[in-house]
């Protein structure tokens, strides 16, 4: 790696480290020693080991926080298989470095797109990359260095794609026996038990969901419906009241005020299907 | 939000955001676009969800290490209803920054009370204010900018006293059977099962329990009571010795050397009743 | 302490504070408060309370990755005991600070050994020396203070030496009735379940174990053996299929792609004995 030219800047960085070990503190004392003055920000090291989809969504959940800097991304199952490292340039004029297994292209779309992007090449690494391939590649490049010195340019259009959970549309509206449905999937539960849905406002919208009405909620495996209704805030809910909002995402969560709708609803995680079936009157 | 004028400060961080998600690394990234170079101390944020009382005694803790400063708390179960958001100036020169819900008012009074405050005014926000209204005053006030620039004044008088937990004085000693005794309960366990009581030194020694001497101890619904010896450090106990001691707060505390008093006494958490009652000789 | 003359320099702090409480922040409030601008690089907190043999192999484990600065260590039975407070200078030009119970002795050795050290002198302390005692002492060092301030002189070979798992040299190779084979034992479990083993890549060559041959571990108490085959990654190994590896310490480690070697092999923790035996062919 190339020394960089620029002043140090800012990575941004999110894992599937965890915090008992000292992978995520060895990646900063990597990045310290490459790069003295870089600003370090974690974003997030308890993505659930190897779990691409949920690093991916989370990232994209990040983006719109996130200044001018260089996005170190590591969830990575293929760790010294075949699967190239990368460094990839947005439209936004962020870089986001990682392994090119679909973590980084929902990010990415989310930044303006990927503008350009160079294999990180190294004879190192193979089972800590995060250290050895990844973080010297993020000081380098948040200090301006030449991406050119990293590896060869590698054409955006070859980058894996985001997992589905990701990056997928709006569901489809059908014609239920009671009303307007759609089937979607819980993407996150987050600490608070607040249960994200794969599912935007132009979805509540094209179900006639608005604020105030009510829809029937059937999480898989879990009969009978429940009804949930739509909120503008927490606070407007009633005690246990199940309710439906636009979370701080702008995504549709279902969520209980002080309380968890996870818990109340039994969903374990992301991935689980739920029908919203909007109410008739 | 006015941009700030002054240097970029320092801001202490707190809250019940917990680690698995990302709010916490969000709100660093909002503070670190706003006010770059802004240097961000993480006090916890594993308070548990909602716990306002446990906030405000983890700030008081906190208060004799805190340089100049703003500190940022967000333990906000009442985030989206009409409670308000607010910035306070103490005594001690710092700035608190969160929800009135008595969560900042124990931490005042520790820091030489409130000298003025002002109401966050905010068009954005009710899902996620540690991102969109609380970080940015925070940022703001850490630069020195003008506090009439995030909103009106507040009358201190009118901020929400502090949750009966963290605020409350000494408990009064009886003549019980056996000798003095009081009734506390328990303010703190911590990660090493040290049990912290809501007594002060000047309650020990209303009781006459001094250094080397004992107390019984009786924890609600874990009859017989058990003895404690009044120690100064850890060391000086026995193995699986029960003790009292001063912790590094100045409170009392019962504590086992290199384990776990509450797993001995069969305390739970915060807010179990505790009879200490000082022994014959 | 006296003021540090220097730049503010860099910490790197490792603990079993855990992140419930507000131990770290606590520390970090200290070192901010006394050395503003120091860096300080978290390795981690989560080390099980009291467990110094656990807290000095992670720091050998970090130390290839530290730049110039002070590492503050402080996993502490002995709080307020007779044992010693010290700051010791390695052969590598590092600051250890920390008790002196063996918590520093392997990462001294693994920096350029002890060249001085000095005992803190403190008239406080005694429940949090952290805060108290340590942290003052790291961030006087960091900024290029004297360290004569701190405290007298100490012969760097009464310091402790390191607990037995993280200094004992290779195991020694018997000649069993399948083979040769070794009794070795696990030193560290990580967040992905890999099972590192107190044996470098010395043992493996004196038992035959080349890349692709395979091996028969036998984790005490799990009778019967399984076979693990060597491999140079993770992803050269079929799935579920046990590995033994070189990790990115050097070490050897068991491991399962994608999976949990802890899990497959019912290894709970550090100090399980596993016997090693070199397969026929």
């Amino acid at each position: 790696v190339t020394p960089a030219g620029g002043p140090p800047g800012t990575v941004f960085f999110l894992s599937d480290y965890g915090t008992d070990d000292e992978f995520v503190g060895v990646v900063h004392a990597v990045l310290h020693r490459l790069a003295p003055g870089l600003a370090v920000i974690d974003l997030s090291h308890r993505i659930p080991p190897f779990d691409v989809a949920a690093g991916a969504a989370m990232l994209v959940r990040c983006a719109p926080a996130l200044g001018p800097g260089v996005v170190l991304a590591v969830v990575d199952p293929g760790v010294g298989s075949g699967r190239r490292a990368v460094a990839a340039r947005t439209g936004s004029g962020h870089w986001l470095v990682g392994p090119d297994n679909g973590l980084l292209s929902p990010v990415a779309d989310a930044l303006g797109g990927v503008a350009g992007a160079v294999r990180l090449d190294s004879r190192v690494g193979g089972t800590f990359d995060g250290r050895d391939v990844f973080a010297p590649a993020a000081a380098h490049l948040a200090g301006d260095g030449d991406p050119g010195a990293l590896g060869p340019e590698v054409d955006p259009d070859t980058l894996q794609p985001g997992p589905d959970a990701a990056d997928r549309g709006d569901p489809t509206v059908a014609a239920g026996p009671s009303g307007p449905e759609l089937v979607t999937s819980v993407t996150w539960v987050d600490r608070f038990g607040n249960v994200q849905l794969d599912l935007g406002p132009g979805s509540l919208d094209a179900l006639g969901i608005t604020t105030g009405s009510t829809a029937a909620v059937l999480v898989a495996g879990r009969e009978p419906a429940v009804v949930a209704r739509r909120v503008g805030t927490f606070a407007q809910l009633g005690p246990d009241e199940l309710g439906l909002l636009l979370d701080a995402n702008g995504r549709a969560a279902l969520v209980v005020d002080c309380g968890s709708a996870a818990a109340a609803l039994g969903v374990a995680g992301a991935g689980t299907p739920v029908r919203v079936i909007a109410s008739h009157g």
